[in-house]
Protein backbone atom coordinates (compact mmCIF):
# COMPACT_ATOMS: atom_id res chain seq x y z
CA UNK A 1 0.00 0.00 0.00
CA UNK A 2 2.70 2.30 -0.04
CA UNK A 3 2.27 3.72 3.74
CA UNK A 4 5.39 5.67 4.94
CA UNK A 5 6.02 4.58 8.24
CA UNK A 6 5.64 6.38 11.19
CA UNK A 7 7.52 4.52 12.85
CA UNK A 8 11.19 4.55 13.74
CA UNK A 9 12.21 1.43 15.77
CA UNK A 10 10.09 -1.27 17.41
CA UNK A 11 9.27 -0.14 20.46
CA UNK A 12 7.32 2.78 18.45
CA UNK A 13 5.02 0.10 18.21
CA UNK A 14 3.81 -0.08 21.27
CA UNK A 15 1.00 2.34 21.07
CA UNK A 16 -0.86 0.35 18.29
CA UNK A 17 -0.63 -3.19 20.07
CA UNK A 18 -3.20 -4.74 22.05
CA UNK A 19 -1.39 -7.32 24.47
CA UNK A 20 -3.08 -10.45 24.29
CA UNK A 21 -3.95 -12.91 26.73
CA UNK A 22 -6.88 -15.25 25.45
CA UNK A 23 -5.35 -19.00 26.02
CA UNK A 24 -8.26 -20.62 28.03
CA UNK A 25 -6.59 -21.96 30.83
CA UNK A 26 -4.76 -18.82 31.81
CA UNK A 27 -5.24 -17.86 35.56
CA UNK A 28 -5.07 -14.51 37.58
CA UNK A 29 -1.43 -14.31 37.51
CA UNK A 30 -0.78 -14.38 33.83
CA UNK A 31 -3.30 -12.11 33.42
CA UNK A 32 -1.56 -9.40 35.95
CA UNK A 33 1.59 -10.16 34.48
CA UNK A 34 -0.03 -8.84 31.10
CA UNK A 35 -1.46 -6.38 32.30
CA UNK A 36 2.37 -4.93 34.47
CA UNK A 37 3.98 -5.36 30.72
CA UNK A 38 1.53 -3.49 29.41
CA UNK A 39 1.97 -0.76 32.13
CA UNK A 40 5.97 -0.69 31.82
CA UNK A 41 5.45 -0.86 27.97
CA UNK A 42 2.58 1.19 27.24
CA UNK A 43 0.85 -1.20 24.90
CA UNK A 44 -2.48 0.34 23.48
CA UNK A 45 -4.31 -2.21 25.55
CA UNK A 46 -4.38 -5.61 27.59
CA UNK A 47 -6.70 -8.23 25.58
CA UNK A 48 -8.63 -10.99 27.76
CA UNK A 49 -11.72 -12.95 28.09
CA UNK A 50 -14.89 -11.65 29.47
CA UNK A 51 -13.91 -13.36 32.87
CA UNK A 52 -11.03 -11.27 33.22
CA UNK A 53 -12.21 -7.66 32.35
CA UNK A 54 -12.96 -6.62 36.38
CA UNK A 55 -8.93 -7.83 37.57
CA UNK A 56 -7.99 -5.99 34.17
CA UNK A 57 -10.04 -2.66 34.37
CA UNK A 58 -8.82 -2.70 37.77
CA UNK A 59 -5.19 -3.02 36.72
CA UNK A 60 -5.16 -0.43 34.64
CA UNK A 61 -6.72 1.59 36.33
CA UNK A 62 -4.91 5.50 35.51
CA UNK A 63 -2.61 4.16 33.31
CA UNK A 64 -3.88 4.88 30.03
CA UNK A 65 -3.29 1.50 29.23
CA UNK A 66 -6.99 0.28 27.73
CA UNK A 67 -9.23 -2.90 28.80
CA UNK A 68 -10.26 -4.52 25.45
CA UNK A 69 -12.33 -7.84 25.98
CA UNK A 70 -13.27 -10.54 23.15
CA UNK A 71 -17.28 -11.29 23.08
CA UNK A 72 -18.43 -14.84 21.30
CA UNK A 73 -15.40 -15.59 20.87
CA UNK A 74 -13.49 -17.41 19.16
CA UNK A 75 -16.74 -19.20 17.48
CA UNK A 76 -18.62 -16.06 17.16
CA UNK A 77 -21.65 -19.02 17.45
CA UNK A 78 -24.04 -17.40 19.90
CA UNK A 79 -27.20 -15.29 18.69
CA UNK A 80 -27.20 -11.40 18.83
CA UNK A 81 -29.08 -10.93 22.57
CA UNK A 82 -26.16 -13.58 24.05
CA UNK A 83 -23.86 -11.42 21.98
CA UNK A 84 -25.25 -8.07 23.09
CA UNK A 85 -25.64 -9.22 26.52
CA UNK A 86 -21.99 -10.17 27.04
CA UNK A 87 -20.86 -6.72 25.25
CA UNK A 88 -23.02 -5.06 28.03
CA UNK A 89 -21.50 -6.75 30.65
CA UNK A 90 -18.25 -6.36 30.23
CA UNK A 91 -18.08 -2.80 29.21
CA UNK A 92 -20.04 -2.26 32.77
CA UNK A 93 -17.22 -4.12 34.16
CA UNK A 94 -15.01 -1.61 32.44
CA UNK A 95 -13.80 -2.70 29.39
CA UNK A 96 -13.05 0.51 26.65
CA UNK A 97 -12.97 -2.11 24.00
CA UNK A 98 -14.87 -5.07 22.72
CA UNK A 99 -13.84 -7.65 19.88
CA UNK A 100 -16.74 -9.67 18.75
CA UNK A 101 -15.89 -12.24 16.39
CA UNK A 102 -18.77 -12.20 13.49
CA UNK A 103 -22.20 -14.28 13.10
CA UNK A 104 -19.96 -17.08 10.45
CA UNK A 105 -22.60 -19.49 10.00
CA UNK A 106 -25.01 -16.78 8.61
CA UNK A 107 -22.58 -15.39 6.98
CA UNK A 108 -21.44 -18.12 5.11
CA UNK A 109 -25.43 -19.01 4.58
CA UNK A 110 -25.03 -14.90 2.74
CA UNK A 111 -27.83 -14.17 5.21
CA UNK A 112 -26.63 -10.74 5.32
CA UNK A 113 -29.20 -9.24 7.33
CA UNK A 114 -28.77 -11.44 10.27
CA UNK A 115 -24.78 -10.97 10.00
CA UNK A 116 -25.38 -6.89 9.88
CA UNK A 117 -27.96 -6.96 12.70
CA UNK A 118 -25.66 -9.30 15.28
CA UNK A 119 -23.35 -6.58 14.22
CA UNK A 120 -25.12 -4.06 14.95
CA UNK A 121 -27.30 -4.73 17.80
CA UNK A 122 -23.39 -5.77 19.20
CA UNK A 123 -22.73 -1.94 18.81
CA UNK A 124 -25.92 -0.64 20.66
CA UNK A 125 -24.73 -2.66 23.96
CA UNK A 126 -21.38 -1.26 23.54
CA UNK A 127 -22.47 2.62 24.44
CA UNK A 128 -19.15 4.58 23.79
CA UNK A 129 -16.69 1.13 24.00
CA UNK A 130 -14.60 0.93 20.45
CA UNK A 131 -15.79 -1.94 18.50
CA UNK A 132 -14.12 -4.33 16.46
CA UNK A 133 -15.31 -7.25 14.26
CA UNK A 134 -13.20 -10.18 14.20
CA UNK A 135 -13.99 -11.47 10.56
CA UNK A 136 -11.88 -15.05 10.96
CA UNK A 137 -10.43 -14.43 7.62
CA UNK A 138 -8.90 -17.83 6.93
CA UNK A 139 -12.65 -19.65 6.78
CA UNK A 140 -13.94 -16.48 4.61
CA UNK A 141 -13.54 -16.54 0.65
CA UNK A 142 -12.24 -12.91 -0.99
CA UNK A 143 -15.90 -11.95 -1.63
CA UNK A 144 -17.04 -12.77 1.99
CA UNK A 145 -14.26 -11.18 3.60
CA UNK A 146 -15.06 -7.86 1.56
CA UNK A 147 -18.94 -8.16 2.16
CA UNK A 148 -18.17 -8.74 5.94
CA UNK A 149 -16.22 -5.26 5.65
CA UNK A 150 -19.57 -3.74 4.19
CA UNK A 151 -21.84 -5.14 7.10
CA UNK A 152 -19.22 -3.97 9.45
CA UNK A 153 -19.07 -0.64 8.59
CA UNK A 154 -22.99 -0.70 7.69
CA UNK A 155 -23.42 -1.18 11.12
CA UNK A 156 -21.11 1.04 12.50
CA UNK A 157 -18.89 -1.04 13.93
CA UNK A 158 -15.37 0.99 14.62
CA UNK A 159 -12.63 -1.45 13.09
CA UNK A 160 -12.63 -4.45 11.48
CA UNK A 161 -9.72 -7.47 12.62
CA UNK A 162 -8.50 -10.64 10.72
CA UNK A 163 -8.47 -13.53 12.92
CA UNK A 164 -8.80 -15.11 16.28
CA UNK A 165 -5.85 -16.76 16.41
CA UNK A 166 -7.54 -19.86 17.31
CA UNK A 167 -8.67 -21.31 13.83
CA UNK A 168 -6.41 -22.62 11.27
CA UNK A 169 -4.85 -19.57 9.77
CA UNK A 170 -4.21 -15.81 10.95
CA UNK A 171 -3.23 -12.51 9.21
CA UNK A 172 -1.87 -12.27 5.96
CA UNK A 173 -1.37 -9.20 4.36
CA UNK A 174 -3.19 -9.89 1.76
CA UNK A 175 -6.13 -9.96 3.23
CA UNK A 176 -5.14 -6.90 5.50
CA UNK A 177 -4.40 -5.25 2.37
CA UNK A 178 -8.25 -6.50 0.64
CA UNK A 179 -10.00 -5.27 4.07
CA UNK A 180 -8.43 -1.67 3.94
CA UNK A 181 -9.16 -1.50 0.69
CA UNK A 182 -12.81 -2.64 1.22
CA UNK A 183 -13.06 0.15 4.43
CA UNK A 184 -11.20 3.28 3.07
CA UNK A 185 -10.10 5.61 5.63
CA UNK A 186 -12.65 5.34 7.80
CA UNK A 187 -12.20 2.43 9.88
CA UNK A 188 -9.83 0.89 12.07
CA UNK A 189 -7.64 -2.36 10.34
CA UNK A 190 -6.73 -4.94 13.10
CA UNK A 191 -4.23 -7.47 12.51
CA UNK A 192 -4.12 -10.40 14.60
CA UNK A 193 -3.33 -14.39 14.93
CA UNK A 194 0.51 -15.86 14.01
CA UNK A 195 1.96 -12.35 14.56
CA UNK A 196 5.61 -12.80 16.21
CA UNK A 197 8.24 -10.74 15.20
CA UNK A 198 8.85 -6.77 14.52
CA UNK A 199 8.99 -7.58 10.79
CA UNK A 200 5.79 -9.72 11.04
CA UNK A 201 4.10 -6.39 12.78
CA UNK A 202 5.70 -4.27 10.36
CA UNK A 203 4.33 -6.01 7.15
CA UNK A 204 0.96 -6.00 8.16
CA UNK A 205 0.85 -2.19 8.97
CA UNK A 206 2.99 -1.72 5.36
CA UNK A 207 -0.52 -3.55 4.31
CA UNK A 208 -3.01 -1.12 6.06
CA UNK A 209 -3.50 -2.04 9.53
CA UNK A 210 -3.81 0.40 12.14
CA UNK A 211 -3.77 -1.69 15.47
CA UNK A 212 -1.84 -5.51 15.79
CA UNK A 213 -2.84 -8.09 18.18
CA UNK A 214 -0.33 -10.65 19.35
CA UNK A 215 0.92 -12.31 23.17
CA UNK A 216 4.24 -11.38 21.70
CA UNK A 217 3.90 -7.97 21.86
CA UNK A 218 7.40 -7.77 24.11
CA UNK A 219 9.35 -9.93 21.41
CA UNK A 220 7.75 -7.55 18.52
CA UNK A 221 8.85 -4.33 20.32
CA UNK A 222 12.54 -5.76 21.09
CA UNK A 223 12.71 -6.00 17.63
CA UNK B 1 -12.59 -51.35 33.73
CA UNK B 2 -13.62 -54.66 32.56
CA UNK B 3 -17.20 -53.35 31.46
CA UNK B 4 -19.08 -56.25 29.88
CA UNK B 5 -20.10 -55.01 26.45
CA UNK B 6 -24.34 -54.34 26.31
CA UNK B 7 -23.56 -53.68 22.21
CA UNK B 8 -23.05 -56.44 19.67
CA UNK B 9 -22.20 -54.85 17.17
CA UNK B 10 -21.63 -50.98 15.78
CA UNK B 11 -24.93 -49.73 15.17
CA UNK B 12 -25.71 -50.30 18.78
CA UNK B 13 -23.84 -47.60 19.59
CA UNK B 14 -26.49 -45.14 17.67
CA UNK B 15 -28.14 -44.04 20.99
CA UNK B 16 -25.16 -43.29 22.94
CA UNK B 17 -24.02 -40.68 20.12
CA UNK B 18 -24.29 -37.28 20.89
CA UNK B 19 -23.88 -36.30 16.51
CA UNK B 20 -21.87 -33.28 16.84
CA UNK B 21 -21.20 -30.26 14.58
CA UNK B 22 -19.70 -28.03 16.06
CA UNK B 23 -17.52 -26.18 13.63
CA UNK B 24 -18.20 -22.23 13.14
CA UNK B 25 -18.34 -22.30 9.74
CA UNK B 26 -21.06 -24.46 9.63
CA UNK B 27 -24.25 -23.26 8.15
CA UNK B 28 -28.22 -24.23 8.06
CA UNK B 29 -27.32 -27.11 5.45
CA UNK B 30 -24.73 -28.66 7.41
CA UNK B 31 -26.52 -28.49 10.64
CA UNK B 32 -30.37 -30.24 8.99
CA UNK B 33 -28.05 -32.83 7.20
CA UNK B 34 -26.88 -33.88 10.60
CA UNK B 35 -30.32 -33.71 11.92
CA UNK B 36 -31.42 -35.89 8.98
CA UNK B 37 -29.14 -38.20 10.01
CA UNK B 38 -29.66 -38.27 13.66
CA UNK B 39 -33.70 -39.08 12.81
CA UNK B 40 -32.06 -41.85 10.42
CA UNK B 41 -29.75 -43.77 12.35
CA UNK B 42 -31.33 -43.03 15.61
CA UNK B 43 -28.65 -41.05 17.45
CA UNK B 44 -28.93 -39.27 21.03
CA UNK B 45 -28.73 -36.15 20.28
CA UNK B 46 -27.38 -33.31 17.76
CA UNK B 47 -25.47 -31.08 19.36
CA UNK B 48 -24.74 -27.95 18.15
CA UNK B 49 -23.41 -24.35 18.85
CA UNK B 50 -26.59 -22.20 20.46
CA UNK B 51 -26.83 -20.17 17.64
CA UNK B 52 -28.60 -23.56 15.96
CA UNK B 53 -30.56 -24.58 18.87
CA UNK B 54 -34.11 -23.02 17.75
CA UNK B 55 -33.71 -24.91 13.70
CA UNK B 56 -32.41 -27.82 15.27
CA UNK B 57 -35.28 -28.10 18.14
CA UNK B 58 -37.79 -27.71 15.21
CA UNK B 59 -36.10 -30.11 12.95
CA UNK B 60 -35.71 -33.03 15.31
CA UNK B 61 -39.36 -32.49 16.49
CA UNK B 62 -41.33 -35.71 17.42
CA UNK B 63 -38.27 -38.05 16.49
CA UNK B 64 -37.01 -38.80 19.63
CA UNK B 65 -33.85 -37.19 18.96
CA UNK B 66 -32.45 -34.77 21.91
CA UNK B 67 -30.76 -31.62 20.89
CA UNK B 68 -28.11 -30.77 22.84
CA UNK B 69 -26.47 -27.16 23.27
CA UNK B 70 -22.52 -25.98 23.56
CA UNK B 71 -22.45 -23.30 26.04
CA UNK B 72 -19.63 -20.71 26.99
CA UNK B 73 -17.76 -22.69 24.12
CA UNK B 74 -15.09 -23.51 23.44
CA UNK B 75 -13.06 -21.60 26.55
CA UNK B 76 -15.47 -21.46 29.28
CA UNK B 77 -14.15 -18.30 30.26
CA UNK B 78 -16.97 -16.00 30.66
CA UNK B 79 -18.40 -14.97 33.56
CA UNK B 80 -20.89 -17.09 35.23
CA UNK B 81 -24.46 -14.94 34.93
CA UNK B 82 -23.63 -14.86 31.04
CA UNK B 83 -23.18 -18.60 31.18
CA UNK B 84 -25.99 -19.29 32.93
CA UNK B 85 -28.07 -16.46 30.41
CA UNK B 86 -26.58 -18.92 27.81
CA UNK B 87 -28.13 -21.93 29.34
CA UNK B 88 -31.60 -19.98 30.03
CA UNK B 89 -31.65 -19.22 26.15
CA UNK B 90 -30.98 -22.63 24.78
CA UNK B 91 -33.27 -24.55 26.89
CA UNK B 92 -36.02 -21.94 26.52
CA UNK B 93 -35.14 -22.27 22.97
CA UNK B 94 -35.60 -26.03 23.09
CA UNK B 95 -32.13 -28.23 23.67
CA UNK B 96 -32.71 -30.90 26.05
CA UNK B 97 -29.35 -31.02 27.26
CA UNK B 98 -26.47 -28.23 27.88
CA UNK B 99 -22.45 -28.83 27.51
CA UNK B 100 -21.17 -26.10 29.50
CA UNK B 101 -16.80 -25.67 29.65
CA UNK B 102 -15.53 -25.75 32.54
CA UNK B 103 -14.22 -22.13 34.30
CA UNK B 104 -10.56 -23.31 33.10
CA UNK B 105 -8.76 -20.09 34.75
CA UNK B 106 -10.67 -20.25 38.39
CA UNK B 107 -9.98 -24.35 37.63
CA UNK B 108 -6.08 -23.54 37.40
CA UNK B 109 -6.23 -20.98 40.39
CA UNK B 110 -7.47 -23.24 42.93
CA UNK B 111 -10.66 -21.18 42.99
CA UNK B 112 -12.66 -24.01 43.97
CA UNK B 113 -15.86 -22.11 45.02
CA UNK B 114 -15.65 -20.32 42.06
CA UNK B 115 -15.55 -23.27 39.67
CA UNK B 116 -18.51 -25.26 41.54
CA UNK B 117 -20.77 -21.27 42.28
CA UNK B 118 -20.40 -21.64 37.97
CA UNK B 119 -21.47 -25.11 37.54
CA UNK B 120 -24.31 -24.24 40.17
CA UNK B 121 -25.23 -21.36 38.46
CA UNK B 122 -25.94 -22.88 35.08
CA UNK B 123 -27.53 -25.95 36.14
CA UNK B 124 -30.08 -23.93 38.10
CA UNK B 125 -30.59 -22.02 34.63
CA UNK B 126 -30.82 -25.55 32.74
CA UNK B 127 -34.32 -26.58 34.72
CA UNK B 128 -34.80 -29.96 33.92
CA UNK B 129 -32.58 -30.03 30.97
CA UNK B 130 -29.58 -32.65 31.62
CA UNK B 131 -26.01 -30.19 32.45
CA UNK B 132 -22.51 -32.01 30.94
CA UNK B 133 -19.13 -30.75 32.41
CA UNK B 134 -16.96 -30.13 29.57
CA UNK B 135 -13.37 -30.61 31.87
CA UNK B 136 -11.11 -29.53 28.70
CA UNK B 137 -8.79 -32.81 30.29
CA UNK B 138 -6.10 -32.58 28.00
CA UNK B 139 -5.09 -29.21 29.91
CA UNK B 140 -5.70 -30.41 33.05
CA UNK B 141 -3.50 -32.55 35.67
CA UNK B 142 -4.61 -35.49 36.94
CA UNK B 143 -5.34 -34.43 40.43
CA UNK B 144 -7.41 -31.22 38.57
CA UNK B 145 -9.58 -33.94 36.72
CA UNK B 146 -10.62 -35.33 40.36
CA UNK B 147 -11.16 -32.07 41.79
CA UNK B 148 -13.11 -30.99 38.52
CA UNK B 149 -15.44 -33.97 38.73
CA UNK B 150 -15.68 -33.91 42.63
CA UNK B 151 -16.94 -30.27 42.10
CA UNK B 152 -19.18 -31.10 39.19
CA UNK B 153 -21.53 -33.87 41.42
CA UNK B 154 -21.33 -31.18 44.31
CA UNK B 155 -22.89 -28.74 41.94
CA UNK B 156 -25.60 -31.02 40.71
CA UNK B 157 -23.95 -31.46 37.22
CA UNK B 158 -25.28 -34.71 35.92
CA UNK B 159 -22.62 -35.81 33.64
CA UNK B 160 -18.63 -34.92 33.14
CA UNK B 161 -17.33 -34.77 29.39
CA UNK B 162 -13.73 -34.92 28.85
CA UNK B 163 -13.05 -32.58 25.68
CA UNK B 164 -14.47 -29.85 23.37
CA UNK B 165 -12.28 -30.85 20.68
CA UNK B 166 -10.92 -27.80 19.94
CA UNK B 167 -7.86 -27.66 22.21
CA UNK B 168 -4.77 -29.64 22.01
CA UNK B 169 -6.00 -33.00 22.89
CA UNK B 170 -9.36 -35.55 23.00
CA UNK B 171 -10.59 -37.87 24.89
CA UNK B 172 -8.22 -40.49 26.27
CA UNK B 173 -9.03 -44.20 27.79
CA UNK B 174 -7.03 -43.12 30.49
CA UNK B 175 -8.90 -39.92 31.99
CA UNK B 176 -12.10 -41.64 31.40
CA UNK B 177 -11.23 -44.58 33.43
CA UNK B 178 -10.35 -41.46 36.46
CA UNK B 179 -13.51 -39.72 35.86
CA UNK B 180 -15.64 -42.66 36.15
CA UNK B 181 -13.89 -43.75 39.33
CA UNK B 182 -14.22 -40.56 40.47
CA UNK B 183 -17.83 -40.07 40.17
CA UNK B 184 -18.74 -43.57 40.83
CA UNK B 185 -21.92 -45.06 39.32
CA UNK B 186 -24.53 -41.84 39.78
CA UNK B 187 -22.68 -39.65 37.05
CA UNK B 188 -22.91 -40.01 33.46
CA UNK B 189 -19.42 -39.73 31.63
CA UNK B 190 -19.44 -38.20 28.50
CA UNK B 191 -16.18 -39.33 26.10
CA UNK B 192 -15.20 -36.61 22.93
CA UNK B 193 -12.45 -35.17 20.82
CA UNK B 194 -10.88 -37.32 18.55
CA UNK B 195 -13.67 -40.67 18.46
CA UNK B 196 -13.44 -41.56 15.14
CA UNK B 197 -13.82 -45.19 15.09
CA UNK B 198 -16.02 -47.86 16.06
CA UNK B 199 -12.94 -49.04 18.16
CA UNK B 200 -11.95 -45.50 19.51
CA UNK B 201 -15.63 -45.42 20.47
CA UNK B 202 -15.63 -49.25 22.07
CA UNK B 203 -12.53 -48.49 24.11
CA UNK B 204 -14.38 -45.10 25.48
CA UNK B 205 -17.36 -47.74 26.87
CA UNK B 206 -15.18 -50.13 28.32
CA UNK B 207 -12.90 -47.42 29.82
CA UNK B 208 -16.67 -46.37 31.68
CA UNK B 209 -17.90 -43.47 29.57
CA UNK B 210 -22.04 -43.56 29.08
CA UNK B 211 -22.18 -41.37 26.03
CA UNK B 212 -19.68 -40.59 23.19
CA UNK B 213 -20.03 -37.16 21.43
CA UNK B 214 -18.53 -37.01 17.87
CA UNK B 215 -18.73 -35.45 14.45
CA UNK B 216 -18.04 -38.96 13.15
CA UNK B 217 -21.00 -40.92 14.25
CA UNK B 218 -22.01 -41.96 10.73
CA UNK B 219 -18.63 -44.00 10.63
CA UNK B 220 -18.44 -44.91 13.98
CA UNK B 221 -22.15 -46.65 13.42
CA UNK B 222 -20.46 -48.59 10.11
CA UNK B 223 -17.62 -50.45 12.02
Amino acid sequence: MGVVPWWAKPADLAGVIDHTILRPEAGRADVLRFCEEARTHRFCSVCVNPIFVPLVAGALSGSGVLTCSVIGFPFGAIPTPLKAAEAAWVVAQGADEVDMVLALGPMKDGDDDAVRADIAGVKRACGAATLKVILETCLLTEAEIVRACQLSQAAGADFVKTSTGYSKGGATTADVALMRRTVGDSMGVKASGGIRTFADAESMLRAGATRIGASAGITIIAG
